[in-house]
């Protein structure tokens, strides 16, 4: 049980119900806001896992913009959205806090379905701009009475991602009232990467003159030199004076949107003052603050990456409180890892490409062993594809690896850089199928869709780690094109998951059952729970064939046809959307080839799913244990 | 028939079979290739319609990277490829180029099916800098004896799409030779637009700042003061100095990529020596070349956006040989331009939203009528995307209008930013179908598949300018989420297009004409084809039933009823690829209501189609009039 009610722990928490009750206190009163929030993440944190190291950075951030803006009729838009769990306690939801990222309870990113305060759905990074600008755009064609300050939050690592840049190069289009808070923690989930990190690094050293620029400022400001149409004046004026000294720009001024900062993004205070100096200004700005991910809980400021999603914890030790894996089954994720190094050490071609998730996906092991061979491009997607695309157009073999749910940002890089060339990139596709607590942003389930009408696209996904292994292995022989490589977040199944690789033959599945009453073919891990099911079938007397298709393009078409053969009902079950995913496939096939076969498609219906455990989301979506019996006992 | 082969007529270019014949001449005779060069385009394109515009700016270009750089050994990737015409004249294509863009022919983009010169596909913007730096690394992993050179050729416009900045942002990651070319020509197919734009204008009033910095480099490079490792250090000192100073960098400077520039463009022996001096630096560099869409003929250069593919022409007069319309119906896209105005007129909360294709579009039509609420975002078509989610989560109306084969770039975001939040983003989606002679990267043939599998996209398509319009009306009625509507380029079908606009209700579909052989469903316009079909059916007492579904999402079920009850064969004919398209919902429909009906699919078959006549494309997709005609024969 959480202690938030009770009064002498949280003596002012407990009576901000909302951002008008914060409003009400005087700005002293704010760095004890803050302390206590502190206290509350990590006392429900430690308890209830979640992100725990960004959201202890943006506390100051968070209470200073519900202070200074009249939320929720101004917009705050969070990028990314994991960083946003003060923003939900101060609006509303801390007594359901404790339900954070749980089935039925509150997400764990931003929602507009679950508040109003909620302005924009968060969850894949770099959009916070551009639907920020879309909302000052509004509120200017809407005739707002009163002004309405929109407010988009971004993080050093996001503001990278290409959506990004275009949002800020198209911020100044239109005079709006937008201000982009820069959320600088100098990291991403794993080590930020790239040039404009450095740039914003480099941002940072030269404080004193961007200091001097805001005195300025504020000092014209107060004299009441300036007023919206003197202030554009000299701004500009001041720019070409620069301009022709030396052809150099700050990079957000060269874009057109007025800079602040580096600020301290801890000192509460401070910010509120700058947000209101800088609230009623005309025009899009940015404002740089400082933070430090897990700022005020020492081991989380020590260790960031670790304690970006830590577990659960205890609190006082500050001692993550690690499942006991003893005899436990690898991840997918690290069978992977430890795969692509072993075939890295025999195919010099091969080469591993990720996107900000070296760390997630254990693209970390390559970096480990062959760093030369590996690269983490950052928040960036699109390029990560191309750039793989353009390693294997000239010789090299890349394993590009990126989350289900974050590769839908390369679809037509999919298609236009590697797809139509045929090239020999290897996607391997993680968290693919329901992921859990993380919920309807980040489910992996479009893939086998967004794949399957992609001409010349393999797709495949194992039912267990060897099969995981002999995927990779085949990929990498040189005797294909795309070759795409699905499997779900967390754990196998094999005790010992290092078998000697071997070759698949391509489009063949396996036949791992015989049965006489109904067949089922099942794509990935979740053939697994299916193979229970018929095994317990098994034991009642009830034979079902069960099929592991491995690929779903191109399609076992022996199996098809011995099954459509054989049986006229056919059950098929994947951890996907099942539109456009292997019920279709073989659906379209029995049709094609007339035969007459009902196919029965369990998968993930036409709909968004919420966040829960793997199993309390499929027994939403029908695709439980307990519903593929049912059934299959309907079938029969 | 062409002059190229008359030695009188190009003395030069006559004897340029590869570039190793160009890189045998003197420096001096450039300037007569290029005149040769334009002069072969102005002749051919005046013929043989194709992008003249672009093609005319890049001459010297193209010309000094063929000298200068050992191609094909070096690579150059261009980015969106339309302006790589002399790049085809050069490498062995000149005798060829008279098929370009014709079925059977070279294609109008660099592709390397077609030539080993070609080194990467292009077709959609701004993949340049990703795959060049993957060959880069590709060079360095491979360990090439002989140093291998990439360049990037990037315009202006292109290099604003987020997948470029990605690539900038990722180029200095590693030491790479890679050299990008900015083809900096201040214009888009469109106005460019941005602020990155504005800071390239910016960059060309500073020549002399930067003219001097190129010209210390070039003295202490010819005192032999710079090998790469002092260089390196003394730039760093430099920047280092600077950002004290004024904590103000060149953009490019400040992402770590060396810039030269702005040069001029047409004086190809300066861009010669230019390249000479800067190509056996190490690691990426930025050359920024101002050029002249147009340039060498007059009318072009005084407008370049008509000219950018003017048709045919007399290359005398630079008279345009424009098709007499008279009695023509419109063009659909002009149909929708047309359209948005007259409800934005009586809607004041819609608003327009295309990514640099106002022109392609007509969303020009708005931007002349009602400019303040019509957005051209350049290319940027996932920013697009997202801006128009946040304008409709604040009460907006926004038409998002964009080709199919460029939406897949924002496929994410319709998932993420629009779908998720079902907001009502109207998703007018041209160029949908075979494009015809753009070929093989801009048919829009995946839209039904990418959005079919989307939960609560509304998915239709008109089969005439009414229905359109009708569609068009109904979608901003207010009563949607996402809505999308899909029609080709090229004409519609009517005399009249303008009807009084009404509301279609959900997810119906109409029956054309009865039958009793067989049952024929179509979506969009390639249903009147399918009519004439039936018609001439008909006429030899063939009776075959027609219904035109307007929706694939969702589908309309009654009619999928009628039809299963009274037919045991039906077929769907769509524009798009039959996986995962209308032939797909139906099948699996029939499946799920367990009616044994055979659903026989027409469209594009899974395979990537290369550029000709839609009529010839059709045929080779067996979806021409004459297939479709044999296929209801055969089932019949």
């Amino acid at each position: 049980m959480s202690n938030f009610n009770i009064e002498s722990e949280y003596p002012l928490l407990s009576k901000i119900d909302s951002p008008d009750d914060l409003r009400k206190l005087p700005v002293e009163s704010l760095p004890g806001v803050c302390a206590e929030l502190r206290k509350f993440l990590i006392d429900t944190l430690s308890r209830n896992p979640g992100h725990f190291a960004s959201n202890m950075g943006t506390v100051e951030l968070t209470v200073a913009l519900h202070y200074v803006f009249d939320t929720p009729y101004d917009r705050i838009v969070w990028d990314v959205g994991h960083q946003a769990y003060c923003h939900k306690i101060l609006t509303g939801r801390r007594d359901r806090f404790e339900t954070n990222r749980k089935f039925g309870g509150i997400s764990g990113f931003p929602n507009p379905a679950e508040s109003k305060y909620d302005s924009f759905i968060a969850g894949h990074a770099s959009n916070s701009i551009s639907a920020a600008l879309g909302m000052a755009v509004a509120s200017k064609l809407n005739h707002d009475v009163k002004r309405r300050n929109v407010v988009a939050v971004i993080g050093d690592a996001s503001i990278s991602g290409g959506l990004a840049f275009e949002g800020i190069n198209n911020a100044s289009l239109s005079n709006s009232n937008l201000l982009i808070i820069l959320n600088d923690n100098d990291m991403a989930i794993d080590q930020n990467v790239g040039a404009l990190n450095e740039y914003m690094t480099h941002l940072n050293t030269s404080k004193a003159y961007n200091a001097l620029r805001y005195k300025v400022y504020k000092f014209l400001k107060k004299l009441h030199l300036i007023d919206e149409k003197h202030k554009n004046l000299i701004l500009r004026f001041n720019n070409s004076v620069k301009a022709l000294l030396s052809s150099q720009q700050n990079v957000f001024e060269g874009l057109d949107i007025r800079y602040f900062g580096p600020f301290d993004g801890h000192d509460v205070e401070r910010i509120v003052r700058v947000l209101k100096d800088i609230k009623d200004m005309e025009g899009p700005r940015l404002l740089h603050l400082r933070t430090r991910k897990g700022k005020g809980y020492k081991p989380a400021e020590e260790n960031p990456t670790v304690w970006h999603a830590p577990g659960k914890f205890n609190k006082e030790t500050g001692e993550r409180i690690v499942e006991d894996t003893t005899g436990k089954p690898l991840k997918y994720q690290d069978v992977f890892g430890k795969t692509i190094v072993e075939l890295a050490r025999r195919n010099e071609k091969i080469v591993g490409v990720t996107a900000a998730m070296s760390t997630g996906c254990s693209m970390n092991f390559l970096f480990d062993e062959i760093p030369e061979r590996a690269f983490d491009v950052g928040i960036a997607e699109e390029h990560a594809v191309t750039f793989s695309a353009g390693m294997a157009k000239d010789g090299l073999m890349p394993f590009c690896c990126i989350y289900s749910t974050f590769l839908q940002r390369a679809y037509d890089e999919i298609i236009h850089d590697v797809a139509i060339q045929k090239l020999p990139v290897i996607f391997c596709i993680d968290r693919a199928g329901l992921v859990g607590d993380d919920g309807v942003t980040h489910h992996g389930i479009f893939d086998l869709a967004y794949l399957g009408s992609i001409p010349g696209i393999i797709v495949s996904s194992p039912m267990n780690e060897h099969y995981l292994r002999n995927l990779m292995y085949t990929a990498q022989l040189g005797k294909y094109g795309p070759f795409a490589i699905r499997y779900p977040r967390g754990r196998g199944v094999l005790k010992d998951w290092h078998n000697e690789m071997s070759e698949l033959p391509l489009g063949r599945g396996r036949k791992l059952k015989d049965g006489d009453k109904v067949a089922v073919l099942t794509l990935g891990p979740i053939g697994n729970d299916v193979a229970d099911v018929i095994k317990s079938l098994g034991d009642e007397g009830c034979h079902v064939a069960h099929y592991d298709m491995i690929f779903m393009r191109p399609v076992d078409e022996s199996i098809l046809e011995e099954v459509g053969r054989r049986f006229s009902h056919v059950i098929t079950v994947e951890d996907g959307t099942v539109d456009g995913g292997l019920g279709s496939v073989v659906t379209e096939w029995f049709n094609n080839h007339d035969m007459n076969v009902r196919v029965h498609r369990i998968g993930v219906p036409s709909c968004f799913v919420a966040q829960g455990t793997i199993n309390e989301l499929r027994q939403v979506c029908g695709m439980d244990n307990e519903s593929i019996k049912h059934k299959i006992l309907e079938i029969i």
